[in-house]
Order: structure tokens, then C-alpha cells, then sequence
């Protein structure tokens, strides 16, 4: 399987070269953890590279975003402006209560007129059809739950945008919170839904805070199966592919 | 009771010789844990051996499931052509609602007409019996998740595919998620529902992610009881049958 | 108050010579752990004493259990033709609906035609007052709860199992699935309804599976509390009625 | 405060002497810890020094009650005809479903024709009175557990047990299940409407099972606050008021 | 800021002199751990010292709760003879059900004519200021569950009752039920809507049980905010203000 | 990114300067951690640079407020006075109930007309637009739970409440109440919404109780991410950047 190298320092080591091509990857942090980060830094390398890239922001507005990350040595506006770096502003989605037939819809086929979740899901498809983006980012899909009182409603809508993604022919990350601060935990949704999981804890360790990352699942390829402490660097998340965590 | 060789490396020293004959396991992991690889590697090994295989993927489509099961030293594709694999991708049924009668439906003989859970079930019996199939794994049980938002009605969808299993006299598997990551927790419908069950456990023990299976049921037969390490090789999973897990 | 020999290798020193008479005992145990092999087992030994024994089996088909138990050195179909052992199949129950006016009507007196849930009740009922019973083993409760969705009405159908085999005059066992893995729970239902308790346990520690039985309650003699190591050997299950567990 | 001596062996030296008169205490356990023996115990000691007592069964019938004791040394039966032990069957009761206006007439002044649950409260008022009844004991209020389905029900019927019986001017025991295994549970709502509670535990504690009793509230008296041993002697409960758990 | 002498031995040294004077502090602890005691022995200090005090009982009745403290060398009878100690008995308000409009018209202005939730709070305020009452204290306010079912409406008679006090200008006690026995807990609304927050710990550590107080929130003032043992002398609680539990 | 001066002893040093400005910081913490401190103790930071601060209580009174801080060296009422602390009384919201069309026109464009919630999100956006405010804080966000009953409403509120502030250009503080006392936790909907997370604990360690701060997301800015002691000064809250907790 082809892959797709990452950017983040140390985790093309543990995953044997890079994602797997055309899969769709969770980050799954707690808050602070650095998962825009994560993602941001995957489409920088890329367009360092060449290929351009799609950031689609839940959350905070793209100015927000690129204000964020202006401690790292990264030129996200000299990317944009040549085109290599795309952002779609979905933040002001959450704001929105779904439409009762909203959700239902996405898979039938009829669409509602107006903006909304099947709009977005359309323009994705769209845009990386028509610039040829190779990577996405979806940051992060936990906005979904401001949405959505019901259970059920919100498993189809998260559906609705893996099932986008993994057509779109892209490699793509999406961010999800982590629910609680521990290693013993539920899973989520996302998890099954996605070809790969990447975990970034905030562990708690005899007084200390520690920050570690977990390859939990990467469909098709070999990978480092250990818990591997990282940091914040410069050029964004540093990881130690050899080190223990304690 | 006649015995069905796993085809997994150390497994069936665990198991005296194999899995019982026409029985069905369930195979319950962790994301990442390789619940889909031990699937496929069971119907890989019956094939070779001349037994013809079933996948039912309710999940990714088939070409991801061989496409992430390429660094193994199998030619899935192989035994496709010679007709000693099938694969059914039920991938898109998660996508579909449950409609109101259809689950009651199951235990009534009376199927609704278009393509739906019940057709499903109808389909595998007519395959099993009319291509003489002696081996099926159906992964995983847990998109019915996504179906059916009430618990009770997903008790029944997932009894409903036990029993069309176990009355198709194959040895079959089904794969199942790990709700939480621990070794204590609470027990789930499918395990109740299965002749056996095969853990697949993601430990964190001293600062290290320890991979380890445990045959937690397997009714008839005597069996090893104890907690396993097991890796990742190149034939696909391997377990140390006399190892000790730490 | 006169005893019922168990027939399980060790458990009757731990009961001081036995079941107390014409009670109703619970089994509860993780899946895997014994609990059919213990009530056959207990069947059995009274059949090679002379006392006829009723199984009830709400899970599996007869045959099937049958075959699961066939490592044992029991002949259970020797003991089926000369009449000792009897099998009724209910596993076909958990499939039916609960009908709403059911399971109210078990106090009622009034009955509705058809089979159903109270027609297993005079069912159990005549046969034990016909057959001259005196071991009755229904396995397991717990596959009421695919039946029930509400609470209030599981407790009740389950009740009305334990009244019936209370009122039946026979030593019985009911067993049951734990509902989660550790010595820390919450107590179920039929632990409350019944005269006694053992418990099945299967124990992690240090990396070690370990299966412990320990007879919670056991109301109307003294008894061993304490936890007792057991194993599955040639004859069913044996405990070490002297032994700690760790 | 004026003492009831509890005839439980140690259970004084504990108290001070004895329960504080007039009160109502509640004897929390779980499964096969003794609360059964804890109350007829505590009546049957009464008997020997002259007061009446009466016991009241929510589960148990009268008779299986009195079998159950057989292991100890009293004489029920002697005390039953000598009428200084007085029993009601209200096992029947858990049987009745609740109708709907019958919880919140407890209160109101006006009870509906027939048997039910505002009967017994009457029966056992005028029980006290006309038999000059000193000790009441009423086993178990889980009971009641069976028969409302709904949480402020349940909690407005237990308040009028307790009601009922602080109004007899009796001392009263109480007895509950524990609803976990555990000695960090929640508070159940039995302990917050008692004078007094006695927590029977069962520890495991390094591979053992540990029996140990709790004054976890007492209100009047000074009291020991440890937990204390206990076991099953001959004449029902002994604790060692004096000795640590361990 | 103003300080009012508490009574209770040890505690003032923890508040460096006293409770902050017209504030509502909260005494939350679990059963038997001397919430009562606590509120009374606050009452009785401040009627030595020449200020009247109420104390309101939603529990008990004021005969059963002065009957409670007899073992302690207070004259509580002689200060309620010499008016310096007024008790509302509220203990019937838990028997009688919330009327829907009465918990919102708590703060509507219109009150609901005959006796009830309102008519108390309304009492209160009016004896404060009729009799010139410097210490309140509401025991317990936990009582109120047992009228509402619905936690929204809860929420609402608690902040009434809380409000009432803070509008008193008195310095109040409110005591509250504990839900776990542990030190790990949800916060509840209480202690959220409390100008203070003193917490009476049972400890279980290493086979004892410790009684331990804790000094969680006490705004306006410096304090102690270590866990320090308490025990039951002749005079009340006694804090030892310089030790630690363990 | 600019920095904003935070005035807590220590904070600065481990925030590299201060609060990212424009940005919205919460605050979370358990009953007595300092929360209200924290946000005062800012804004009087600014004050004493001539930044105008505006003060949103949504619990206490702000006479209340100002008693309780007192105790430090700070002259509030002098800042008051020269009009560089401005406060909000909102207490009297939590007493309202949300009308039922109220909080989906947060989004709509449409205020009903009264005081509400909405008449607040205005306000505060007009006093901070009309007087040059620079630095907000609203205290505690915890109160909005006495006015919504149902989840999904909450977090509109919420999510209201946030978005005023980011877009406020202020640099804005936001308190919480942390739901359990452990740091092991279910991360709340605040934590997301906010571009900074502050956590103030008070944990117990062997018999101790220790308050630590933990900086647990920070967005743009590089800082501290380990676990660091404080305590209350004459000043307020002083953290010590270097030491460890224990």
C-alpha cells in the first residue's frame, strides 16, 4: 500500500513510511493535546511537497486558526496564496439546529435547499474534485454533538462524513475530543468509523503530566504498536519513536 | 466434537486441534486489535485446505478489506478466482434506516420486498448452501450499532444473524468491538449469544501496550484458560501459547 | 434441613454435605466459566443415584448442550433412555415477542392461549408433579432479557420463574450470566430471589486468569465463605474446597 | 436514652448497651450476610426476656423463614405458641403490582378496599397495638423494589414503612440489600429515613472473603465507629467488638 | 469581614475565628458522620452567648432530635424555655406531594393558598426577623428529594431555600446528605449554591475508619484547607485542628 | 501573538508573558479553588494599567463578591470608582426560567422582548463596545444549569455565552465548576469552546490536600503543561512555576 508521508517528526518511523493512501485517519486528544496541530502540520508538509491541500475548520474561524500557529516556523499564508493550502469555514455550522429531515436525507439522495451539513458535504466533494486536493482535514468532528440531541441522528451524520472522505479518493484526518483523561475508556464512534485511530494522551504520572501517542489502529499497513512520549517543537509535534513514556 | 484448524498460528494448540465443528465464535477486540485479520486468516487457511470461505463484510467494502490485508504473505485474490473465497459486502446496509416492522419481521417468515437486513440473512443461507460453504465470517457485528437505535431491536437483529449461522452447520465467526479498553468490564449481548468467544486485548501494563487474546467461552470442547501475548507476523497473527503475558 | 448431594467434586464439603432441600439455588458465572457443565452435572449425579432430573434449557438446543458436554465421562443419553433425565427446549422462546398482557397475566390467573412464556410455567409444572422430579436446572435466565425490554416486566417474568420452581417442591438451579468481570458489582435481581448463591468467578491477577467459586449465600445451613480455586476435569467441574485462591 | 439489648453476641459492647429505644434501625447487607438472622436474632431475644416481637416477611414465607434458623440454637416454634413471636406474610405482596392511586393515598387519609400495600401498614399498626408488641422487624424493604417501577413511588412507599413503624413506638429493625459489593457505594435511601444503620459487609481482601460489621449511624447514642469481624456461631451472629479487619 | 464564633471545638482555629458573619455555609457528610449534632451544637453555642437561634427540621421531629443530643452535656431544654432557641418542625413537608405550580411560583411573587413549600420559606423569613435571629440552620436539606422527582425542579426549591437564607442576613447552616462514601464524588448543586462548604469526611484507610473534616470552600476569608481528624467528645465534635487523618 | 499580563503571581511565567489577547480563557476548578479570585484578580491586574474590566456575575451579588475578596491587598471599590471595574449583576438570571422560544433565537436574529438571556448577551456586548472595555470575566458559566433542564439547550446557551465573548475582542475569562474532584474526568462542553483551559485542583495525596494548576490548552502559544502548586496569598492565588506538586 502506498503511503503518504506525515510531516510530524518521528511518525512516519512508527507507522513504516507515512498514512496509508486514500485512508481516513482519527486524532483523537484531549483538549490542548495539539490535534490542529497534528492536522495543520500533515497539510503544511504536503504542500511543502507539492500537493495541495484542504483544511475544513468545525470550530474556530481559519483567521483564528492560522493565528494559532503562528509560534511554529510554518508559512500557512504563503501556501495559501499559492493555492497549495484551501480553507473552508464551517465553524458557523454548529450555530444551526438540524433541520428534523436533515439527517435522514443524506443518504436518500434529496437534499434540502439552503446551507447546512449536506451543503458541506457536497462542497468537500466538490472542491477536492475540482483542485485536485490529495489531503484533507476535518477539525474537529466533535462539533457535530452541538448539533445534535439525538444519539442515533449524530451516528449518521458522523457516517455521512466518513463515508464523504473515504470517497473522495484523499488521505484525511479528523480531530475528535477525548471523552474522558484516562487510558481505560469507552470508545467512540469515530474510532470504528475510521481506517486509522492515532491517540495523543495527557497522561498523569507520579506528579508529572505526560504527553504520549498511540497508533491504535492503521488498517493495511505494519506499525508501532507502543505508547511514544512527544512534544512541541518549532516545526510542530516532535514525537520519539524509540522513547518509553516511563 | 470434530475440530476445525484455525489456520492461526498457536491457536489451536489453545484449542486442543481447532474450533468445534458448526459452531460460531465471536472474535471481540479493541480498534487495531486484528479482529478483521483473524477473520480473514481463518478463511485463508480453510481455503487452502480446499474449504470454501464466506466474508460478509457489514462494514468496509471488500476491495479495502483485501487492500489492508496485502503486507500478509496470503493471495486472497487467488483463492477468489479459484472460488474458494466469496465475499458479500454488505457495507451499505449500515447506511440504510431499519424500517419499523422489518426487525419484528425476522421471526415471522414475512419479509418485506427491496434489499434490507432480512435479505441479507436470506442471502447468506442460499450461499452457504448452494456453494457448499464450510467456513463464514462476518465482520463486524457492531455497525448494526448504526441501525437501530433502540437496544431492544438490535438484540434481535443481532440474535437473528446467531441464529442464521449456527443453523447454517459452517464453523463460523463474527467479529465484535470492544466497548472499553480494560480487562474488567461489562459483558456484551454477543457474547452471551456465541458457542465461543476469543479476546483480543490491548493492555497497558508498566508504560507498554501489550497485545494479548484470552478463549474466554468455547463450549465442548476443553481449552486453554489463560491470557496470551500474541504480535502481528507475517502469516498474520501469531500467538505464544505457553508465554505469559507479564 | 436435609441435603442434596451436588455431585460437583468439593462442593459438598464447602455446603457441609449439600444444597438444602426443595430450595432454589442460582449459579452465576462470566461466560465460560461453567455454569451448564454445573447443572448437568448436578442432573446427572442424581440420575446415577435413582432421582429423575428436568433440564431446561432456554439457550441452546438439547442437543447441542448434549454435545457440548460430551468430554465429560458422563453417558447423558444412557441416562435420557432410561427416563432419569429429562430435556424440555425453550430455546425458541427468546425468540417470540413478550405479548403486553402476558406477563401480567402470571398473577393473574388467566392465561392467554397459545404457547408463550406461562404455558413453559404449567409446562414445568406438570412435568415435575407427573414425572415425580426432584432436580430441576433452567439455564439461563438471563435470556429473558432479549425478551424484555422493560425493566419492571423482566423482574417480574423472572419472579414468576423463581415462584414456580419454589412452589415445584424440587432442589433447582437456575443459573446465570455475571454482568461484568469483577468481585466489585452490583448485585442482579436473581440473586435477591433466590435461597442460594454461588458464584463463579474468573479472576485476573498478576497476569494470571484464575476461576474461583464462592457460595455467596446459602440460606438455612452453615457454610464455607470463603473463595475457592476450582478447574474443569474428566468428571465436570472440581473445586479445592481447602485451597486459596491467591 | 434508654437501651433494647439486641441479643446479637458482641453487637452491645458496640452500642453501649444496647439499640436506643423506640428507634428504627436499618441492617444493610449484602447476599448471604446475615441480615435474616440479624433480625429474627434480635426478636428471638426479646421473646426470651418477655417482650413480644413481630416479624414481618416481604420474600420469604413464615415457614421457610423458620427453616432457615433451624441451625441455631432457639426455639421459634416454643416462642411462636408461647405468642411472644407474632408473624405476617406479606411475601405475597411483591406479587401485586402497585396500583396507580395506591402510593400517594398512603398519605392521604383514604385507602382503597382490598389488600394491598396500605393494608399491611394498618395490620401491622394495629398488630403492635392490641399485642403490646416491643419489637418489630420487617424483611426485607428491597421487596418493594419488585413492585414500582417508578423511583419517587418507591421512595414515598419506603417512606411510609418507615413512617409507620417510627410511629409504633416499637424499636424497629429494617432490613436492605446492598447494592454493590463495595465500601464506596451510594447511599441508598433506607439509610437516610433510619435512626440508625448497621452495615454487614463481605471484604475481599487478599484473597479472602472478610465478614464485618459497621455502625455506620446511630443517632441518640455514642457508639463505636470501627468495623468490626463477625461470623456464624451457633446462636447467629457473633462479632468481636474489639478486633480490627485486618 | 465579621466572624461568628462557631461552638465547635478546633474549627475556629481552622477559620481563623469563626464563620463568616450572613453567610450560608453548607455541612455536607455522610450517615452518622454528625451533620445534626453539628447544626445544634452551632445553635446552643451562639444561645450561650445571648443569640437566638432556629433551628428548622425537615427530618426529624424536634423532640426526636433533642432526644439525639441528650448524651451530650448541652441544656437544650432550658434554652428553648429561655427563648433563645426556636425550632420549626418541617419533618411532615417531605409526606405531602410538590403541587405542579408551586416550585415555579416560588419566584413568581403568587403563592398557592394552604400549607406548603412556600408557606416555610416564608415562616422563616418571617420569624428571623420578628424574633431577631442571628444563627439558622435548615437540617437536612436533603429531605427535598423526596418530594420532587424531577431534578429541575429540585434545583429550584434548593436555590429558594438558599436564597431565603442569604436574604436573612442571619449566618446559616444548611446540612446535606453525601451521596458516596468517597473522597472522589460529583459535586452536588449545594455546595455550588453555598457561601461555605464544610465537608465531615468517613474514611475507610487500611482496615480503619477515619472521621475526618474538610474546609472545601469558604469564600471571603483565609482558612485551613487541609483534611484533619474529628471525633464525638461530651461537648459535640471535636476537631484536632494540627493533626493529619493518615 | 500579543500577550496580555495575567497579574496572577507565577501564571505569566508559565504562559511565556500572558493570556494570548482577544482570546477567551476558562477556568475551571472545585468548590473553594479560587475560581472567583482568579477572575477578579485579573481584572484588577488590568485596572491597575488603566484596561477598563467588566465583571459578569452570574451567582453571587456584587457587594457579595467585593466582601469576599477582602482579605486581599486589592482596592476594588477604588477601581470601581475611577470606572476601571465595571460589574454586571446577572444572579438574578439564574431565578428565571428559560422561556421556552428563548434560547433557539439566541441564533435567529429575533430577541423577545424582557429581560433575559439575551437582553444580556447584549448588554454585555454594548457596555464593552461603549466604555473600551479590554478585559472580561464572567463568573461562574455553572449557573446556566439552574435554568435548563434539558442538555442540548444548555449547550446553545453556552455556546452563546462564548461566542459574544470571542467576538467581543476582549480577552476574556470564563469560570466553571469542575464536576468531580478527580483528575481522571469527562471533559465538559466548556473545555471545548474556550481557547484556553486553566485547571485549578485540589487533590488528595497521602492524608494531604494539595491545590495545583495545570494549564491544559493554550491555543498559539507555547507554555508550561506540567502540574504546578499554589496557594493563596496576600495578593491572591500565587503559583509556584517551578516546583512540583509532589
Amino acid at each position: 500500500m502506498d503511503r503518504v508521508p506525515t510531516g510530524i517528526k518521528g511518525l512516519d518511523e512508527l507507522l513504516g513510511g507515512g498514512f496509508p493512501e486514500g485512508r481516513c485517519i482519527l486524532i483523537v486528544g484531549s483538549p490542548g493535546s495539539g490535534k490542529t496541530t497534528f492536522a495543520l502540520q500533515y497539510l503544511y508538509h504536503g504542500a511543502t511537497m507539492g500537493e495541495t491541500g484542504l483544511y475544513v475548520t468545525l470550530d474556530e474561524q481559519p483567521d483564528h486558526v492560522k493565528q494559532n500557529l503562528l509560534s511554529f516556523n510554518w508559512d500557512l499564508d504563503a501556501m495559501e496564496k499559492k493555492g497549495k493550502l484551501l480553507l473552508i469555514d464551517a465553524s458557523g455550522l454548529r450555530k444551526l439546529r438540524a433541520r428534523p429531515e436533515e439527517s435522514s436525507s443524506v443518504y436518500s439522495g434529496e437534499f434540502p435547499e439552503g446551507m447546512g451539513f449536506s451543503d458541506l458535504l457536497r462542497t468537500i466533494s466538490k472542491v477536492v474534485e475540482g483542485e485536485n486536493i490529495r489531503r484533507v482535514a476535518l477539525d474537529p468532528i466533535t462539533s457535530l454533538m452541538l448539533r445534535y440531541g439525538d444519539v442515533l441522528e449524530r451516528r449518521r451524520a458522523t457516517t455521512a462524513f466518513f463515508d464523504t472522505l473515504a470517497e473522495s479518493g484523499c488521505t484525511s484526518l479528523v480531530t475528535s475530543e477525548l471523552k474522558t483523561s484516562l487510558l481505560d475508556r469507552r470508545f467512540q464512534i469515530e474510532e470504528f468509523l475510521s481506517h486509522g485511530v492515532v491517540l495523543l494522551h495527557t497522561l498523569f504520572h507520579e506528579g508529572n503530566i505526560v504527553r504520549a501517542v498511540q497508533i491504535e489502529k492503521m488498517r493495511g499497513i505494519p506499525h508501532d504498536t507502543q505508547i511514544r512520549p512527544y512534544q512541541f517543537g518549532p516545526a510542530g509535534l516532535e514525537i520519539f519513536p524509540r522513547d518509553k513514556v516511563f
